[in-house]
């Protein structure tokens, strides 16, 4: 079966599940003070690892929710059932399912559905980056002034990120914040956003938006540099074009 | 005719026009640095006005992009034919088209659609509020730890803004930053935000939204404490019950 086909379904399914669940009552745990997980998210990675394990049997999984399989061949995929969590507990409508599919070490194809907005985004290596099939590229916009660029904040570093977020809200056009980095991602690749960042991100945050971006024309790398490391997960998404400038920006509101 | 059915179908052809013109080519002035105006915005705010004016031709109008009518009569319709225009700019999905309608200075009725989202929210000055029809009620969470909050920054105060941001991304479970103030009026009324404040808003960013969150079962007031004056426009809007918490932790940010 074609990786990126079963992907794509997958996430199309698993998007579904979670919009059909969406009013029903939940039970939301706290992972950690600002880190939920809600009945959804474990229906959702059920359905997504059953699915893998009968289509791929000898493939490793790891996933946000604890469904992880060693394994043992060369293939793995990398699945947040739902990101975004918080902003779906309260019904925020940006949240989306994120697969990617990895050969040999290799990003080989990732999807993102966010299923209140009916948008799939999906990409393969060297085969572009699409949104609901139709083609995508990552914005033009050559100057951080006229930029939309979008953060995460992670509670270990609220006063660096504050700092980080001051900084750019002057700089900018328009900072978000919007609680979900796979989708935010995905916006990047598209060209909503011409910039995204933010620190201590796991796999499965931004695996698959990883994919999308470079097939979309766009740059991914380490905040402070260098190319990204996916267990690392400190990323620094854009365009392209507004990257070293976005980066600096960074850099001096850390020297203050 | 009845003013809520007359803003509640205006406000979906004009959202209609906007999805419709959302992939367009888009001529983008900047009225002030980050305040942008689209030639889709007028293009709204036109047909907005040419239905109130052939419908109510007596009615006072005030609307964001210069279309103001006196008209002769105690009716006053209140206009903001893109909220989000920075959103829109860059094709973010969360703008909407806001419509009030005040009797004799009373704001009657209130309208916000947003077309992404294809959610249609309607309020009559006791009636209560809907969701594309159906009934609406603000959140019942009753402490900010367990809140998702939002608020809007205003270019004049980003210092302000940048402390109280920080103060409540420390309390709550959740902070946003999505840069439409009417659209996240319709959220408080709905309860997916628990709480929404910003600075130095005009009447057609919230006129609407006061009548919706008031029929919601929700409370407006000015950030400092009292009444909410509209043409002030320094807003808080929650669900009651953690009011007066939100009111506290922004006035200990001010005091350091």
């Amino acid at each position: 079966m074609d990786p990126l086909a079963f992907i794509t379904a997958l996430a199309r399914d698993a998007g579904a599940l979670l919009r059909d669940r969406l009013n029903d009552p939940r039970r939301i745990e706290q992972k950690q003070p600002q880190d939920l997980v809600t009945d959804a998210d474990r229906a959702s990675e059920a359905l997504i690892v059953e699915r893998i394990r009968d289509a791929f049997p000898r493939a490793a999984i790891l996933g946000e929710e604890g469904g992880a399989y060693r394994g043992d061949g060369d293939e793995r995929f990398i699945v947040d059932p739902l990101d975004g969590t918080t902003n779906y507990a309260h019904r925020y409508p940006l949240f989306c399912v994120s697969i990617a599919y990895e050969r040999a070490g290799v990003l080989e194809a990732g999807a993102i559905y966010a299923p209140l907005l009916d948008e799939l985004y999906a990409a393969r290596k060297g085969g572009g980056a699409t949104r609901n099939g139709e083609p995508i590229c990552v914005s033009t916009i050559g100057a951080v002034a006229n930029a939309m660029v979008c953060t995460g904040f992670n509670p270990a570093r609220y006063a660096r990120n504050g700092r980080h977020f001051g900084a750019l809200s002057n700089l900018a056009q328009a900072v978000r914040r919007d609680g979900s980095a796979a989708l935010d991602l995905a916006f990047v690749a598209t060209g909503i956003y011409d910039a995204f960042w933010e620190f201590d991100l796991k796999p499965w945050d931004i695996a698959a938006g990883w994919v999308l971006i470079e097939e979309a024309g766009g740059r991914v790398g380490a905040i402070a540099g260098g190319p990204l490391d996916l267990d690392e997960g400190s990323i620094l998404a854009s365009n392209g074009a507004i990257h070293d400038e976005i980066q600096s920006a960074l850099a001096r509101a850390d020297a203050g």
